[in-house]
């Protein structure tokens, strides 16, 4: 464990967030941006944006990354140094090299993330993962999987991502991408999905195509494609007999998913934030009732499912604790 | 490591094997019988016939176990002293407690078998996992999963099961019951499972499942329930089209189920062994067809899937390995 903050980034297609996050998981400072998508932008406009943010964060948080650090959690007139950097992003990346080409950002195709975060704090680790990785890590560290050992994190959003936490420790798989519970495959004669499979959970419950499907069955056609996931969710709140409709399709994919899942890995506790996870019971209820039609086996009826605790900041704290608590959650 | 040899035993419905296995895997002696099932036989009964098999592979392997061993590897004038007792046995068990309650031997219901491996060896280390999770055990250590980090063992036999190795040490999740991939989730509107659930990849694969798909089809209609899975691919490799076409349909169950667990696991092979798998392409090929259909992602499309290579000794050697192996193999 890290004595010293570490300064946490969040990346992806939406926001770029950042935060200076003490070793106790606590966030001395905080600042984000939406993520700059001019038409025409480069790689470059998109990392001038990020350095900024992250001056202002760690001015912010009064502490400095000059680098040559030897002494980790030395307090110096300008604040203390930063032990590290930790960054949470949108896949596909390389990794551990971190060559980053999140979908959602365009500007970005091989860009050498961490090479350049290097350069940037020179002496100092910079460890990047999945920024639904980093979400699980947050979750498991401080939020809704602490204490337990065998976890599963989730966001459903416009995407749905995750990682795995067995026995304790981060599983990376070959290549860092376990956790990508969002391709597990819920119906194989579904409908396709961006991976070119189909049929996958993400195909069906990330919130752009429970947005179409419930477009086609008549709920806001006059907005074109502008409503979302979370539009949905929110309709479903009050009512709407198709945003309901389409959060119990959802539920019940997630509900499938989750049994395979547990089946495989024998989890204890699945925790679910993003978007479409805040139309609570709506969702939770019949994802409930699919895990429990196909989840039958003594130790798979064992397993629970809850809300995210963290919330936005799930993802920093993750990336914070990839160097405040690297021997559980860093093994490349 | 432990130096000296150690007693391996796979307890399954069709058969009781043991072996006396050597620290680098080599099979120093070995006996097996089938498994007792008179109607009416009780748990000693059961017991009586395992202890008369140990009996003779211990002598067979010039090998003692009086107990109290207090330094390994030493050979003494009847032979090597063990260095423990490894177990393969079909689930479900508590674990690592061994209270055993195998599917297929109804004369065991909450058998203490760790305890009673104890009271007849005793001061001896006794390490009992589900026979399946032996068989991934033995195919990583020893057969095709051997030199790789991130590796599915799976039986497709009478049931479905599998052991997960990921990061190079065994997955046992909360209750020992990880690398149950013979009950994700392939077909959730499909057939009722054992389990209790419906669509599980075992409801569909295992191979008096595949049997009774066929006959419903018109195969081997006339002797009833006899015909088995491992008839129905050997007719299969005679060209019967009823069993080629169940072939098919287990192996579609199987890349799909396979899509799922590398998607959410980062898999870098597949091992394949059991009754079933004795199809070859037959078997294997549908699987590649529907596993490449579904795993489309750059990480997803480097998986592997083989034959398993150790056949019928592969849940002794994994048995062993608990053992030998126990930093990789053995966490409780």
């Amino acid at each position: 464990m890290t004595r010293a903050p570490v300064l946490a980034i969040d990346i992806g297609g939406t926001k770029l967030a950042a935060a200076v996050v003490e070793p106790d998981g606590r966030i001395a400072a905080y600042d984000r941006i939406a993520t700059p998508a001019r038409p025409g932008q480069d790689a470059e406009d998109l990392w001038r944006a990020l350095e900024s943010l992250l001056d202002r964060v760690t001015e912010q948080g009064r502490v400095t990354a000059q680098g040559g650090v030897t002494e980790q959690g030395r307090v110096t007139e300008q604040g203390s140094e930063i032990a590290g950097v930790g960054v949470g992003c949108g896949g596909p990346m390389t990794w551990p090299a971190a060559e980053v080409s999140p979908l959602n950002i365009p500007a970005w195709r091989g860009f050498p993330l961490r090479d350049r975060l290097r350069e940037r704090y020179p002496g100092l680790p910079v460890r990047v993962h999945n920024d639904a990785v980093c979400v699980a890590i947050g979750e498991h560290w401080q939020g809704a999987g602490q204490g337990r050992d065998n976890v599963l994190g989730m966001v459903v959003s416009t995407g749905v991502g995750g990682g795995l936490v067995l026995g304790g420790r981060l599983v990376d798989g070959a290549s860092g991408n376990a956790g990508h519970i969002g391709h597990v495959i819920v119906e194989p004669q579904g409908p396709p999905c961006e991976c070119g499979g189909r049929g996958c959970l993400e195909a069906i419950a990330r919130g752009p195509g429970l947005a179409a499907w419930a477009r086609a069955q008549g709920w806001r056609q006059d907005q074109g494609g502008d409503a979302t996931g979370a539009d949905l969710a929110e309709d479903a709140r009050q009512g709407h007999p198709v945003a309901t409709a389409a959060m119990r399709r959802a539920g019940r994919a997630l509900g499938i998913a989750i049994a395979s899942a547990t089946h495989l890995c024998d989890l204890e506790i699945v925790a679910i934030g993003g978007g479409v996870s805040q139309a609570g019971a709506l969702l939770f209820d019949p994802l409930e009732e699919a895990l429990r039609a196909h989840a039958r086996m003594e130790f798979a009826r064992r397993v629970q499912v809850v809300p995210a605790t963290l919330g936005q900041t799930s993802g920093l704290i993750g990336a914070a604790a990839l160097l405040h608590e690297g021997n559980r959650y860093w093994n490349p």
